[in-house]
């Protein structure tokens, strides 16, 4: 018995409020229920997102059901989503502009015009991440930012065929994309991503080159 | 329908004190319904005031109601904020204490002696910020902080005339005014304002000279 | 018509805990009313405590009233406030273990064996602190931690008639007693002390040595 | 009269998620009453756990009940659970994933092939870490990560034995297991280990080497 996605959007994007992840209005998420998609709608206080405030399409992107108020619209993230839907066969999409993803997106290694990548690895919270164990390495696309937000829509698509490990998407000085076959796994792998990122953040401000185990060269605090 | 400006502001308050902006009684919001504007008190716990607390000033700042409780004295913003309301037409404008903005105002960069300017590009949350895309350049400016609140009135003021793309002014190691055509939209403008503060401090600290896309050096993280 | 000291004392110490001043049940906060004072038990969950675990005790720190709990014990820092209710005339003492005193406290100078200072000035935060404004430098003393809390009693009493201006000691490495008139006066001028703690650290880990006004050189951060 | 540990691992749990130490489904809390053992189960959201997710084991980690959902499985922290039970005669063991923590076990001096330490002194928090005062050093034993949890219990056993003065073992680059004679001992004294290892670390990020009373030299920040 599943609970009423448009209620799950609206508590998961009031904690996703709490985490830092949607403020400012961007952000977001959206869950599958067979063929139907419930998104949440575009430029408003994701915090106070209603369920009766969403948004349902069909896996092409057509509207099935939109709210009563006339003034809001469909998420920009909307083909977005749809991607991971088509190519990852996800039950759930969220979006976030967490700083610790914009901030390690600006460490990220080029490998051609469009990408780049982040690697991480042996921390214990990447065996959060489907697929991954401890000592396995984590690899993190992130595109390039666009002007207009459908305009990641090639890149982002691109990137996860390059990337079938990954069950996310970052994007330049922006924010993430995370997928999982569920909501809770869409979030609960977002939160290890946030906390690799954020580690591996301050590691680097520490001026930490490596967290590799075995160093053998004593170091100590006092 | 619009809700009740005094219970707006009660809330916005508390939502203002649990993201950091209006500790120790600093800060605030006010809030303008035709040529009537709703203000916090001076001197309180931002995160207790009741809708009974807040007063109505019309927009020369003359108090039309005040609280029951005789304590209370109009909040020291006042000729601050009414001139957000006169230059820009502004629906609501708020008051922020937050330590990033504090931060990032002692980076400023110094045109004449009471003016300043911040300069932030390519984060895709200044698209938060109205009339500013991704590849903009988002200018800020800072003026000089006084002895006293309202002597800020006449440097805001010219700090507004020279930058009429900015929804905000900030202060420098004070804080930021920041307004808006609503009170939503003057809090979501002030969280992109605050987010990208935070990044670009965070960038500064760890020693990151520029975040600019296609720097084609090859950088990694172990 | 003042509210229950007991309640008041259960619901700041709640603030407390949340604004990270009171974890490991380190910290807290005792009020006074004429000629009784109520204080926090010693060595609980700050979070939890209720009305009735206070005790309360009279100006010289004998027991009046204690709670049912005979696991229940006074709190350890009771001398330290009543020097301050003794020296000060206050009517609420409050004790935080925030880490952004402890790290400040770590570069305080060097007056003599047992104490030292911290100098802020030029924060807008500073003119929530008694006595203080923009321009003013806020002189923050400093005494040294001993292995008992009630050691501590002496050198505070010291440091409190060195520095008259003072809201407040500090005790390195280890946190920060704060009163005021009222519980809300100690409770916002220990926020404003905790804010320009924070802002100091966050200069110093940055490496910026001045936020001193009209510092004429252009600076630009891209 | 004890409340029931189920209704106190749901409570705790959630006070661990906001404190950032159980996102991603990491960590979690065992509660021992007499010779049973209550476990949260594994994988899941630690903040959405209500009282009937949870198991309960004997002190060999034979499943004495289970909850009514098929699909949860007991957490795999359950050996390591046990081994503090048994090796302490703990009330309750709490396994955190704390950024605190991982970052500072990077800076472990390494004893041999599988143990690391970590030295902390002269902070006012430690008091609240059971056998040790403010001038005591604390030595938390640090245990080399492995690819699977159950895998630890080896040398986290090595770790107890070796240091039997430290309530906590941390997991190099993972987190930590601390305990205690009760669940708030055992919350208060992490709280207590997560607290030293912030403000080691920010110390360590802005390059201060020693903070040790008495350093006679005069250090002003202005």
């Amino acid at each position: 018995m599943q609970t009423d996605p448009r209620q799950t959007i609206s508590e998961m994007c009031q904690n996703f409020y709490r985490q830092g992840w949607v403020s400012g209005t961007g952000g977001g998420i959206s869950i599958r229920r067979e063929d139907r998609v419930y998104m949440a709608p575009s430029g408003v206080e994701k915090e106070k997102i209603r369920p009766e405030d969403c948004f349902v399409v069909d896996l092409q992107g057509n509207i099935l059901e939109r709210p009563e108020n006339p003034a809001l619209k469909l998420t920009e993230c909307a083909p977005l989503f749809l991607s991971a839907f088509e190519l990852r066969n996800a039950g759930a999409v969220l979006h976030s502009h967490s700083s610790n993803i914009v901030l390690m997106t600006m460490l990220a290694r080029r490998l051609d015009e469009e990408l780049s990548v982040l690697e991480f690895t042996q921390l214990e919270m990447l065996k959060g991440i489907q697929g991954h164990g401890y000592y396995d390495t984590f690899e993190l696309p992130v595109v390039d930012n666009t002007a207009h937000e459908c305009d990641l829509t090639e890149s982002l698509r691109r990137a996860m065929e390059r990337f079938p490990d990954s069950p996310a998407v970052a994007v330049r000085n922006h924010g993430i994309y995370v997928w999982g076959p569920n909501e809770v796994k869409a979030k609960t792998q977002a939160e290890c991503i946030d906390f690799v990122c954020e580690v591996y953040w301050k590691m680097r401000s520490a001026g930490i080159q490596s967290h590799l185990s075995a160093p053998a060269t004593p170091a100590s605090v006092s």
